[in-house]
């Protein structure tokens, strides 16, 4: 952090067009392309704003002024993409998984797609309700675009599928402050004239990210994650732990009587596990127990109370271990 | 870095609407408010997208679709504001140091100002020219916007002075990734329809900058800046501290024959200081010397070459001392 390898600065100091930068910054693209083996036609930008102002960019980069966008409802990461599309242009929900009360996502067969659509924008993995998809949609020539946000690098995926993926760093990636874009490149270009150069894809990508100075610092360290999951064994390897994380908690709580997970079973999410306690009285009881050995930021959020799991990469199978002890020891004292 | 407070994890893996947190972040913001004594009627946003951003938002939200905008042009920077303000609508540039071939700022007797215009827009410090407002212009009630990416903290302002001041983080603030946006309340809620919901103050004020994940290690590690400038006395300290560094520096080149700085007196920048050798074929033997003292970053930008020296606020008087005696000793070797 103070001293990057013995050249008496910290990566922070450092311009972002010095050579000792460039390296550091080429490198963390590259490691990202060979975890999930991206196409040479796909470019990889490191920018900024979150998933939120991707909202934004995907409609003023992809939706011409006449177009229509085809989005799916999954959550309420979806539906925050869908009312900032909306301010953009036309936007046809082609399937939403509120009939379902966000319990189940529904198959393909059911989804009313726009014909010629200008692209179909879905979450892969919505964290507060914990419904992922287990499947990839199939829109033929019309481009898919996917919030990875939460589950990227998760679990293999193949890339040419998407026209368009995005993820803010702060799940799997690396520190909040930083997202990352991953498009095929016949998708630049096609900003609006009225879309803020910062915005525009295809500058970013003719830039190398670097258009101004970038956020250098998060760049760097989610480079150290890539490295990170490489020597772990890859995407692959990480598959492998976080099936292991989830077939352990969502077992646990299907056995017992004590605790549920109302979530269709081909839609439960690896990465954040809601569960409730069969009595919600004790659920402060739980959360003050929890917190008392480190189990933290099991809350689930306040739009759907009860609780939340959230087990990214980052965590490994000692901490659902702990976890399932806990849950095992506080049903018993409590029933 | 690793271990907040004994808390066992890092600011960088904390829920940013942990108590934590939220505390950390109210105190970085209530330091920079006590270090430049914001009013009240102005709020703070920790913003991303870098000034560049600022450039496509400040018209977005500023700069009504039938209203003109007044901008000065003293160098690259004010030139990019320009260019993508015009984007947007009307701008009138209502005085320009190209005439002056960018190493004086006309005085504002010679600005044409629009009657009536949205706001006017300068930069207070042009890096790359090393052109810097020694004065505030003085625009009635036409709102002021600066971009004080370069010289915010080197030296005491009164805030009251202008509607709206914003500076990328990466010089006197904290890691790149981060933009500080200090705007009056009355100036906020004015956004187009148009304007991506990131790229609203009036939303981010309403969020306290978090409408969205921030950049919450930047945050956290540029209110630890504020804390030290606060324990270097503050902004007056840092204005001592920054007059005797340009002081002696361009001291120096004035009395030297072999370097020279060709930059109006009133005008020179106390954070860039650029400067060339009486014969530019010795400027790699003079940056290779620089480089083997550890004096680094000293060449000019490729768009004006010769040499530049940045003293920016983390620099101390030793540094330019180290300077000045490594041009001693090369002017000696090479006269």
């Amino acid at each position: 952090m103070l001293d990057w390898n013995g050249k008496g600065l910290s990566i922070m100091e450092m311009s972002h067009r010095s050579d000792d930068y460039v390296t550091v910054a080429a490198k963390a693209e590259q490691d990202l392309r060979d975890l999930l083996s991206i196409p040479s036609n796909y470019k990889v930008l490191f920018l900024q704003g979150g998933a939120s102002q991707q909202f934004a960019e995907i409609p003023l980069n992809l939706l011409p002024e006449n177009g229509t966008a085809d989005y799916v409802e999954t959550g309420i990461w979806s539906k925050k993409a869908i009312e900032e599309a909306r301010r953009f242009g036309n936007v046809n929900v082609a399937a939403s998984a509120k009939p379902y009360d966000f319990l189940a996502i529904p198959g393909q067969n059911e989804w009313q797609l726009t014909p010629g659509a200008a692209y179909l924008h879905y979450a892969s993995n919505e964290t507060i309700g914990g419904l992922q998809f287990d499947w990839v949609p199939q829109t033929g020539d019309v481009p898919l675009v996917v919030d990875m946000s939460s589950d990227i690098l998760s679990r293999p995926i193949d890339v040419s599928q998407y026209g368009l993926i995005y993820a803010g760093a702060q799940k799997n990636i690396g520190p909040s402050g930083l997202v990352v874009v991953i498009v095929r490149e016949d998708l630049l270009g096609r900003a609006r004239s009225s879309c803020p150069t910062m915005l525009d894809y295809k500058i970013a990508a003719d830039n190398g990210s670097m258009y101004n100075t970038p956020a250098t610092y998060s760049w760097y360290l989610s480079g150290l994650v890539f490295e990170w999951i490489k020597e772990q064994g890859g995407v692959a390897a990480m598959e492998q732990r976080n099936r292991a994380k989830k077939d352990r908690l969502y077992g646990f709580i299907d056995k017992s009587d004590f605790y549920t997970n109302p979530i269709s079973t081909n839609a439960r999410s690896w990465m954040n596990v809601p569960f409730r306690l069969a009595d919600e009285r004790l659920d402060k009881a739980f959360l003050a127990g929890a917190d008392a050995r480190g189990l933290l930021n099991l809350k689930g959020h306040r739009s759907v109370g009860g609780m939340r799991a959230s087990i990214y990469n980052a965590l490994g199978l000692d901490a659902v271990e702990a976890l399932v002890a806990y849950m095992v020891e506080f049903e018993k004292e409590h029933s």
